[in-house]
């Protein structure tokens, strides 16, 4: 007896697959198998093994022995069950064949629908449809399919015909040819296909079965289908499984239909089932949208019994699947079959709700629910979304974005996924203001600087032509919570900041005008567009704080200001990651150019004097947010000239004046300025005199920066609130560097905890960001003396190990991951080959001589889930990042932990 | 009976100590022993224990049981010797009180002279001497510098006692003094003593022994000593021990005398006993310079039998010490005593010559003359150097510079030992004509740039004002073998371009007047000094020679040009390790900015292609120099706006062309360069679009680049001259840019191999610049298409690893090394603790996948005897240098060996 190569399903009681059968009948042949095992109404049909297939291949393209008889013997009984007769002249038996492989590789290899089809069985099909038009049709269609996946000739001659003979009739499109033009259009393919094979298409419908059984087993080494599994790294060794199936119809007359079925509301999660149909039409028809479909309830009245048993359906469905579903249903003649279900996708919110009823439900486990959100799934709720349902509630988002293509001026990098609309202004000011008299506004900027920051706070969102993903723009926007598009200028758009307007696409956007943006796709559009609010629903809630106690790693902000924190702290931060202190010199420029400019050591400390009540104030209000809550602040980091003019900007002022008729002498302070910033100028200012250098240099800074930490610190205390500051030396390279700074302030602390008469616990540590600081981890760590905790300070520490300058690498990092150099940008995601191989050994090394080392990371890619993931596989204590990525940190943290688990 | 606490150091036969017992003895005392021993004319003495000062020390200042017993005796014993007794009135024995601890600690103790004196004995000494002056001013002496030494007053009180004389007699100076005066002062300072210790100044001569060594036992412990200790690691527990020796005097009369004599000449080298003596004169006056000293020739005429004791001495201490020796003699009243002999020291062209003179003796072996070498020994023979003896042949060097100090304008940080005198020009320009003029030419700048280059070329030496010892003239000046100095602001010197002149100390050296630098210090003279010209004299040439015997490291250079490299060769360079392709770029700087400015591809590769018979032609020079060796070049590495005029540059020309009347029409073309200056511009170009990064970016000039090495290759070859290129690959972070430019390279030596039908090997491998390529080095080297060989570029290597901008880094790391953040500046010499240990991870690493790896160094540090050790020990290949550093880098890797087999 011969090896069993075809396996049936027929029905509940006839099916001889099974779910766990995938390698040998193929994702697709398993998942209907399981679906007819279950009872569902799957149209029958049988699976031919990937054994087969395999033997196929080995063996010259041989069937293997007893193939040819077991196929004919399971057609044969697909006839009996469905009562018809492939290529018969009254009611025809039509089949589709379907490649299908163990592993998914979507669009790699071939179908042919409609096989069966031929001179005489068309025509039982045109009486049995009452429909000839629909009938020629699928036959011409399966003409060219045919000769194109089974016999390989080109598509291209069967479409010019086409063309010729929409010309010939005087119409645009395909469906406006009428059943007599097709059915001349079917003798002219069959004229093509003999011209160009030197054989007639054939008649006989087991040939064309036979025909494409081999062209699927063949499909499997076709080009596409090895570069796919090369690139996908899938072994070649698997086979493709062959899967024949009855066609269905719901185009058979007023019982018939098509439709699409959610098990619940893919856009709230609401337990109903939702969805859509087109009565006597066919899959096709809904997706063109010539027709309008009808919301599944009215099914309920239409065909009540189909309604009831499509609600049955689903219960069992989600019952098996343990998810919501998304079905495609056919009701031929009154009959309902399930053509395919699988897991829906929905929008976050949905996410968050649907889990979190699962497990209400008891079908899933809190595990499972946490695992089934994905960051997007919580972006989408933290940020304002653009409101599709409220444009088009009938349609799919896919053809609403298609309606609004002619309104969209181009695509930038989201820096974000939110969604904003608002009046566009030019200027941070003209925001500022628009935005004080109660305007919604966009800030549309070539590029932003450290004083468009009032602008870019005041509005919904940013837009800028310049930048990438990790820009001035793009940190800020993702640290205050906005919308923000980036670098839109590979999108095709235009800013042009002197006639104020923004252009792209033909359309142009100018001050005053209503402006859309799209963080989920960075879509650019004219006019106003409505959204969702903001917020994190309940479910979504529920599941973070299930999170929480799953995760490993903690999840703390980077934040400077006290409302900043607070916004964190209601998204579940649990203390500040990184205060950036020379964020606050912003608010004080004047003082500190007076610092900077001194003469003298003395008008220097009457400067750095004057900064400290301000620094004091600032930090007192983070303690008080934090109540308790580690704080990390970061003493000052950046070169000073940050601080001062550029010299390019100066030079431009002193000579525009000096041609508007003003003398050197009128220009004295100016050209002072000048020498003053050629004095500081630095060839490679991140490599230059910042961070720890600083307040080497100048330990004046760190003592007033120790003292107003420490005054904040006791001040808050004695209101009864606890405190936890950390200190951070930032840029740290040498053990003696943090030394040198440590012994500053502790000895700040011990004066103002001795003169306050206040006792609180704090740690000095330093950020990681210099690579010789990753080398050196034992040293710095080491003794009573060493760092108490480290910070990765991952923005630097890639810049430095891979020598890429983030302002400036952008066009080459561009280049780099189309030509494959690298596999991501890792100012997103961590470098794990290189900069996290020197991570992981600062961290073994540090915990050597330190083995309760608070270790952290607080640059950029402390919220991104495949670096918190890696942060959690080396062992870190908590990842920080900006307060809108909190959540999903919190959520990524538990995944890590979760994955682990499980291995 | 007691333990043993004094050794005599009697004579020949009486002697209890040797060389071995440093650590009972002290340094000083062994070796007073061992001269001694060896029959040499040491004035008698004992020495009392370091035990003797633990036991003291631990017990409260207690002597052990029979220490004064033990001294008692001795002292009898000496006076007996010296047939004097202490204290005598007649002729009294003088002896000198001095510390010695088992390691040398160079100004730490004290030591008290001429004690025995006091207020009879004086008189004694003066009727002996005949010298009533030197007797009171003996005496004088010894109060104060008892007070000072045993009983801790401070010396002020008697320099103003001595002070206030010295108006009183209307007298400058201390010589002027008569014997009266210092007579009178004997009595003033007993007065002072008495005063402020409420004692008289002791008279018994064995209380002021007594008193001396217990203050030398106590001087182990004072602040000055513990802190030398603590910071050279020394252990407190050894305590030090005391010498009592018989003062001798050469100042008694016409056969006594004072003098210094070399075992062999100290300037040349040359084997003949050179030195001066003074008649009746002390150490002191020699030193004073009041009167000139003879020639040691002279002696054999003035004292026959001396001079003939003093040539056997020479040739029984080269003997014993197998090595010239620098001795201190005195010669009372006919009898010569010596006082010290230690190695002496010696210019290069003698170190080379002496070294190789005392193997040909059989005296030492070639290791001990390798290792007795250093590399400021071969520095000395590579460059010109100030010719002191032309100056003034009678006066030691030290006198030469005190008396020169009027005319030096002050310091600067010498870049190289070389010195050169020149006329003085501030433009490049006016430096070259000069010197095609024939005039010697001083270039001197603010600071340089790739522009002075010819200027620097055509000069002598450089000055700067700015930039430290990697600044762009300091790095030129040593690939090119110039006098340099460069930072001389930082020594007080003023350079003044508008002025044309230079300032320091008060004094101005203008345009076209002689100026002489010194590179052995740094100083910077007015007027014209004579110096000696550079050359390797035979002896250091055998003596590397015989390094490159015992070296494991070869040694290459790095030259951009074929002179250049054959100068390289001269010194011993095995090939080239670095050429710089970019410094040919300057050359044709018109067709670069063509290449860089092209406004489309098509026209990007015209320029180009301008471009490659120019380098090819370079290359072609290069191989036929090399006859064979290996060559590596270094595609173009720098960001291609170095090209460009800076932004400043170009916004003063346009506007103050602008102020001078032209309009925005007539600067259309500094417009046109000023936007593409703006759109090249970067914030970090260390860090931005150079090296490889370039290649990939620009594919047509790596090829362009490959084409000509190897069209020249083929050339080369073809006329029957062996080739070896390496094509380097700059700024390598990833394998995959490795791959990505080794396909290219690979492609085109394949082509032109077949085009010119001719064969040769070559090697593609990649510097090791980035952190991450170190990291991920293994990844690098592996498999057929891995890099073939790596070169650590440790200039950037350094920058990236500590994050320090070494343009920008010189006021920080100046700071760091006063405040001792660091232990060296890490572009002189490899940081061994953070950099060196990711350069040992990278050369494990890269052999682990590819053994054969071949990895030398091309950096600055390539050429600096502490970075050739580190080189040797993680085991490199070869380092590289510039060709002037060649000599140094043989000898430093042969010491390293050496070294290494010590071990």
């Amino acid at each position: 007896m011969s090896e069993k190569y075809v396996y049936r399903f027929f029905s509940k009681e006839k099916c001889e697959g099974s779910a766990e059968m995938k390698s040998l009948l193929g994702g697709k042949g398993a998942n209907l198998a399981q679906m007819t095992s279950l009872g569902l109404p799957v149209p029958p049909g049988f699976v031919i093994s990937t054994k087969a297939c395999l033997h196929f291949l080995a063996n010259n393209n041989e069937y293997p022995e007893g193939l040819s008889e077991q196929i004919e013997e399971a057609l044969t009984e697909l006839e009996q069950v469905n009562g018809k007769k492939l290529g018969d002249n009254e009611d025809p038996l039509l089949v589709s064949v379907r490649s299908g492989a163990a592993i998914s590789m979507p669009g790699m290899m071939d179908t042919v629908l409609n096989l069966g089809l031929n001179d005489v069985s068309v025509e039982g099909l045109a009486k049995k449809t009452n429909n000839p038009r629909f009938a020629y049709d699928a036959y011409r269609r399966f003409i060219y399919m045919f000769a194109d996946v089974v016999m390989g000739l080109s598509k291209d001659y069967f479409e010019k015909e086409l063309e010729k003979m929409k010309e010939k009739q005087g119409v645009k499109f395909d469906s406006e040819l009428s059943a007599e033009s097709l059915k001349e259009l079917v003798e002219i393919n069959k004229k093509v296909y003999e011209e160009h094979l030197g054989e007639p298409f054939p008649q006989d419908p087991k040939e064309q079965l036979d025909k494409a059984i081999r062209a699927v087993f063949n499909s499997w080494n076709n080009k596409r289908a090895i570069d796919y599994r090369n690139y996908h790294g899938i072994s070649h060794d698997l086979g493709t499984a062959v899967n024949v199936q009855t066609m269905v119809f719901g185009n058979m007359g007023d019982d018939s239909a098509t439709g699409v079925a959610f098990t619940r509301n893919p856009s709230t999660g609401e337990k109903q089932v939702y969805g859509e149909y087109l009565v006597n039409a066919q899959g096709e028809d809904v997706v063109a949208g010539i027709r309008t479909p009808e919301p599944i309830s009215h099914l309920k009245d239409h065909m009540p019994e189909v309604y009831n048993q499509l609600i049955e359906l689903a219960q069992l469905l989600e019952n098996r699947y343990r998810d919501m579903q998304d079905m495609e249903f056919t009701i031929q003649q009154g009959k309902l079959y399930l053509l395919q279900t699988r897991n829906g996708k929905r929008t976050g919110i949905a996410a968050g709700k649907i889990a979190y009823d699962l497990v209400q439900e008891g079908l899933i486990t809190k595990e499972e629910a946490i695992l089934r959100i994905s960051a997007s799934d919580v972006d989408n709720c933290l940020f304002p979304s653009i409101n599709w349902a409220q444009i088009n509630p009938n349609a799919p988002i896919k053809s609403i974005k298609a309606e609004l293509k002619k309104r969209q001026l181009g695509k930038g990098l989201p820096a974000g996924a939110a969604a904003a609309c608002g009046i566009a202004y030019f200027t941070a000011d003209g925001a500022k203001e628009a935005a004080d008299r109660g305007e919604d506004t966009i800030l549309i900027r070539v590029e932003t600087t450290p004083e468009d920051f009032h602008g870019m706070a005041a509005s919904k969102g940013i837009l800028t032509m310049k930048g990438g993903l990790t820009s001035h723009a793009a940190i800020v926007a993702r640290q205050i919570g906005k919308a923000c598009i980036v670098g839109s200028e590979r999108g095709g758009i235009t800013i042009d900041l002197e006639a104020k307007e923004v252009r792209g696409n033909g359309l142009v956007v100018k001050e005053g005008e209503w402006i859309t943006i799209d963080g989920t796709d960075g879509a650019i559009y004219q006019g106003k567009l409505p959204t969702t609010p903001a917020e994190l629903p309940e479910g979504m809630q529920k599941i973070l704080e299930w999170a929480d106690e799953y995760a490993k790693l903690k999840v703390r902000a980077n934040a400077d200001k006290p409302d900043q924190f607070r916004k964190a702290i209601e998204f579940g931060a649990t203390g500040i990651g990184l205060c950036r202190t020379e964020h606050m010199f912003f608010d004080h420029l004047d003082i500190v150019r007076e610092m900077i400019l001194a003469r003298s050591e003395e008008e220097r400390k009457i400067a750095v004097d004057k900064l400290e009540p301000f620094q004091e104030k600032d930090f007192e209000g983070l303690f008080e947010a934090a109540e308790g809550r580690p704080v990390i602040i970061r003493l000052i980091d950046p070169p000073l000239h940050e601080f001062l003019p550029s010299e390019e900007e100066l030079l431009i002022e002193i000579y525009e004046a000096r041609l508007a008729g003003k003398t050197e002498e009128d220009l004295k302070e100016q050209y002072n300025m000048l020498e003053h910033v050629r004095l500081m100028k630095e060839q490679n200012p991140m490599l230059g005199l910042r961070g720890c250098r600083l307040g080497i240099t100048m330990p004046i800074v760190t003592e007033m920066q120790s003292r107003a930490i420490f005054r904040a610190a006791a001040k808050v205390k004695k209101k009864g609130i606890e405190v936890m500051p950390e200190v951070m030396v930032p840029l740290v390279g040498f053990e003696t560097e943090f030394k040198h700074q440590r012994k500053i302030i502790d000895r700040i602390a011990k004066e103002i905890m001795e003169k306050e008469g206040v006792e609180f616990k704090y740690l000095v540590g330093t950020m990681i960001e210099v690579p010789r600081a990753a080398i050196t981890a034992a040293d710095i760590a080491k003794g009573e003396k060493g760092a108490e905790f480290f910070s990765f300070g991952t923005n630097d520490l890639h810049q430095m190990t891979l020598g890429f300058s983030r302002d400036d690498a952008g066009p080459f990092i561009n280049k780099y991951l189309s030509l494959d150099i690298m596999p991501a940008d890792p100012f997103v995601t961590i470098d794990q080959v290189g900069v996290g191989r020197l991570m992981q050994l600062c961290v073994s090394e540090g915990r050597l001589t330190k083995p309760d080392l608070e270790i952290g990371i607080c640059g950029e890619q402390g919220g991104e889930p495949k670096s918190i993931e890696f942060c959690h596989k080396i062992g870190l204590n908590y990842v920080s990042c900006s307060p809108f990525r909190v959540p999903i940190a919190r959520l990524a943290a538990a995944h890590s932990a979760l994955k682990d688990t499980k291995k």
